[in-house]
């Protein structure tokens, strides 16, 4: 048996939302690897074995990943919404850069996903219509200068922003920190939105201006999507308003 | 009955790559207006109702599917990826807002898809693994000197950058001179990826850097990645090489 390694992505959260690739992907599977909580997320398969992990030490678990791959086991690394996006997937890529020789000519797959910033967009309605930019704001892997730079690039070249992991416990005062920033550039009016849990039954979307966006808002399963000057809100009847930017950004008489 | 609409992304080709959700709201609805090329790849369902157009007009298709709905019908926009990121989304909101009163009041949904900046970097490896911009190179609905501006700002804060309709006929020169600009903020050597077809079966990779990229390796279907500095690229064995982008920015001794 030829080894092989897949990485997927399981979409934002409800089943609905994983493709039809995933799906068949993490059938066909012999071993599943992956934070626990992600691997809950499987129904489980007769015969294959799952190898657990916390949310922490990525490319640990990638290279048992790669060990079983190339001990001829079919391998999935599962990773929530789409694993090229602020997941796994660098993780194996590295690993296999800086490890053995042999898992080169491994046949490694990346199955894509919906990821968290397209399931919180399309419950909001379509901030995302315009350019727009996708920045974690964990420093754990780059510095906070870093970061801040490309706020400031985002805000003042007019970006919508899709911020990824805008806080954790042991994280609490980077959003802050960025709203404080993104006042000195963009309009208090810009429309801020915290989507927790998107792409889940229990999502909830909240609506609010940069003027009045507070971090504690926010927890390790929010996104926070902020507007482009043009990002506009609609108020509708008898539901939340709905929130899209528009595909023009050409004024017309 | 009650009319909706409901605005569904097929992802970026396969019918492996469309969620669970897309295709149930579609096997739901009475009538499915969009593209001519997307309705395509629908699976016909007998009883439904087909209003196909060309790849035009995208506000009178947004308004016929609305006017659709306010007589009771349940309505699917039928989108290419995501409906959210330079799809038909936008323009469904844009008819809202700027249309009937009743059409405030209608059940209106966006299912997310797949984007095609997901499905190339999918197969490439994982060049989306640190902070990235996407932009839509079209100068139909937006100035070309705030694409540009967006350019600069995009390269010189490091991001990686996804290009949305890189080059079509009525747009060959875009697309040269992005790489021309590019060139003045970015190393010759930093990677570039062209794939055409992403999430189809007939899809195509082609690596190459900036120093060598060429406009004319672009079309209407395909996606452009700039690499970051820190994009890397592995040599694999008996593969086509992987590209990624590691999560770290942090040189380590």
């Amino acid at each position: 048996m030829t080894g092989s390694l897949t990485i997927v992505g399981l979409g934002p959260g409800s089943p609905e939302l994983m493709t039809p690739a995933a799906s068949s992907a993490l059938c066909q599977a012999t071993d599943l690897v992956g934070y626990a909580t992600y691997l809950a997320r499987v129904p489980i398969v007769e015969g294959q074995t799952r190898h657990a992990s916390d949310n922490r030490v990525e490319l640990d678990r990638a290279r048992h990943a790669l060990a079983l791959a190339s001990e001829g086991r079919r391998v999935v690394v599962v990773s929530s919404g789409d694993p090229g996006v602020f997941a796994m997937a660098a993780a194996v890529f590295e690993a296999i850069e800086s490890g053995e020789a042999a898992w080169r000519a491994l046949d490694v797959r990346v199955e894509p996903g919906v990821t968290a910033m397209l399931a919180a967009a399309a419950l909001a309605g379509a901030p995302l219509g315009g350019d727009f930019c996708a920045i974690s704001l964990s420093d754990n892997l780059k510095s906070w200068d870093t970061i801040e730079r490309r706020l400031q690039a985002a805000a003042t070249a007019d970006f919508v922003i899709a911020l990824y992991n805008p806080a954790s416990q042991s994280r609490p005062h980077q959003l802050t920190r960025t709203f404080e920033l993104l006042r000195q550039w963009k309009a208090g009016s810009t429309i801020v939105l915290f989507v927790r849990a998107a792409g889940s039954t229990d999502a909830r979307l909240n609506i609010t201006t940069l003027a009045e966006a507070s971090a504690a808002a926010a927890d390790m399963r929010t996104m926070v999507i902020i507007g482009s000057s043009t990002t506009r809100l609609i108020t509708r009847e008898g539901a939340i308003p709905s929130v899209y930017t528009p595909r023009s950004e050409i004024s017309r008489p």
